[in-house]
């Protein structure tokens, strides 16, 4: 089965970028993949700076990686473009996909994995939801069953900020900037906080759940960063505490979803209570399995690159395989969110 | 992909087999399966008290399903024989074959994956641990890291028992006699207390998560069986309860692997101490992703035709896909285990 050593392009060395290339490369390796392409703008100065990785072609010029003989594109680029366009062209080249970004594969992943699908080539994006936590293929193992509810804490970065309020009682800038020294936190981290990220890869949570059509901009959305201290001293009263929540409740008999992204209430003896730091959290409830449960590691190079390379070893044991493209509905009401649940409590 | 209905045939109708008939049949069955063949030792009667399956074949003939045009083999009979040599001849006759049969997964798995490969065809086997806690696809997902140690809850029937005595302060023969009330023990659960089931599934487990081939019988084991109510206010003083545990640690550096199943003092604020009734837990720790945690329903024929179900979805989806036998090894050094956790928290 995998005689043939399967070739991997990168395409971006950030963070997570130079997490690949490390278990894709040096003494302890992972057998069976040969790093050949790595694709960055500043290629120049990190080649310098990575002599280890001077058996890979690193490059500025994108069409030299897409007209390879690469197997398989990690795009780790992020953002819409050209990251989207750059997939595109690799799927049509012949490629299989591997990406963890979350805004491409919530606006594009149908169509990306249709696209796929007639190349006979395979799209993966575990690290694109929950980091190094498989909720993907969690879902996937709950395919039998019918899910009827999503809960989860999706980002890591909010989540850090909201448990360093919780156990200090400091102010949202200090948490932010405590967030960021630990490398928790972008540098400008107020579209986590209003739940842009969460909306994104709750939009691909829906359609591998559900498989419903969900645009993250419909997602109702309340965002974090007025959340004080004080706030937190309410919760306890009521034993809980505040945590950033991304829910879809799917009524199949009535065809409704109710998706929201907001911070809520959630006592004391939660899942998401217990979450803490970057860490993502969820809880799928099935009609069969009733709840399923799964935590881990949410942000972070490594987290990422785990969830990366898991979806490459998927790809290299069986290059036949296709992930076919769910077949989403547009058909069903989507509902406003009920966001009474922090006052409630408080 | 799906134009073809994918031909299903059932080997066996007790609480798992008739859970997946019905997930299979009716009004609100799955689109895409037809269930072609029953076949069970009392088809005749089975039948009878079952009209709406009247559409599939009822048969005591087993070579009449392995000689049909059935596209999948669910094997729902359970124990080694002549579970074994049915799979074996499913997959022989070119057939995919999904199974919950730990036994069988534990003591011939890799053998019998390396015969579907050959045959071009799947074996799956989420539902032979964990019910419908997805941790084999949770291992996957968790495929790009090394993982370096697995705890876990896997035995329902154990778990339910213990955390009875725990919240009512009852004998373990009462708790027994409550769990088989409510349908979560056999009527010989001795091989449950005992650990047997709980090695199978970690055999299973440590092949799937480090690729190392374990006999259950050479993990060491405790029972369970003469637990009673003193020992839980022993731990309940130490803050903590008592479980069944299943643990292997793995040390790459030095070959050692040290797997055992026990019942174990754990902390309040672990997540097996939250696990109750019969429920499955597990915590897998990688080098990069850290711990990872998973919990969902681990016993009942619901539970399981869940995960069942979920592997005959992605062999439909995907016919062409082989999953590959993992490449174990025996060489490792197998470390006695250490049985000194309850006591040294009492």
């Amino acid at each position: 089965m995998q005689s043939r050593r399967c070739r991997i392009a990168l395409l971006g060395f950030g963070t997570v970028g130079s997490a690949v290339a490390r278990r894709l490369t040096g003494p302890d390796a992972l057998p069976g993949f040969t790093l050949t392409y790595i694709f960055d703008r500043r290629a120049d100065s990190k080649r310098a700076r990575h002599p280890e990785l001077s058996s890979a072609a690193w490059t500025t010029e994108i069409d030299e990686v897409l007209r390879s003989d690469t197997d398989v594109v990690v795009e780790a680029i992020g953002g819409i473009d050209p990251a989207a366009h750059w997939i595109e062209t690799a799927l049509t080249a012949g490629k299989s996909v591997v990406t963890a970004n979350k805004q491409v594969v919530a606006r594009d992943g149908v169509r990306l994995l249709r696209l796929a699908e007639r190349q006979g080539r395979q799209l993966r994006f575990e690290g694109a939801v929950g980091g190094a936590m498989p909720i993907l293929r969690a879902i996937e193992g709950l395919a039998g069953d019918r899910v009827v509810r999503v809960e989860a804490i999706l980002n890591g970065t909010t989540n850090a900020v909201l448990s360093q309020i919780e156990s200090t009682g400091c102010s949202i800038d200090a948490a932010l900037a405590d967030a960021r020294q630990r490398g928790f936190a972008e540098s400008d981290p107020s579209a986590d906080l209003r739940g842009d990220d969460a909306c994104a890869k709750l939009s691909i949570l829906c359609a591998s759940a559900f498989g419903l059509r969900v645009d993250p901009t419909q997602i109702a959305v309340r965002s974090c960063a007025s959340i004080d201290a004080s706030e937190f001293v309410q919760a306890r009263r009521s034993n809980g505490t505040i945590r950033q929540i991304a829910r879809a409740v799917y009524d199949r008999a009535r065809s409704t979803l109710t998706v929201s992204v907001a911070p809520e209430y959630v006592p004391h003896t939660s899942i998401f209570a217990r979450t803490t730091g970057p860490a993502n959290a969820a809880v799928i409830t099935g009609e069969y399995s009733g709840e399923t449960s799964i935590a881990g590691v949410g942000a972070g190079g490594d987290a990422t690159s785990v969830a990366i390379v898991s979806d490459l070893i998927a790809i290299a044991r069986d290059r036949a395989a296709i992930v076919p493209a769910p077949h989403l509905t547009s058909h069903f009401k989507l509902l406003t969110a009920n966001f009474l649940f922090v006052e409630a409590a408080c």
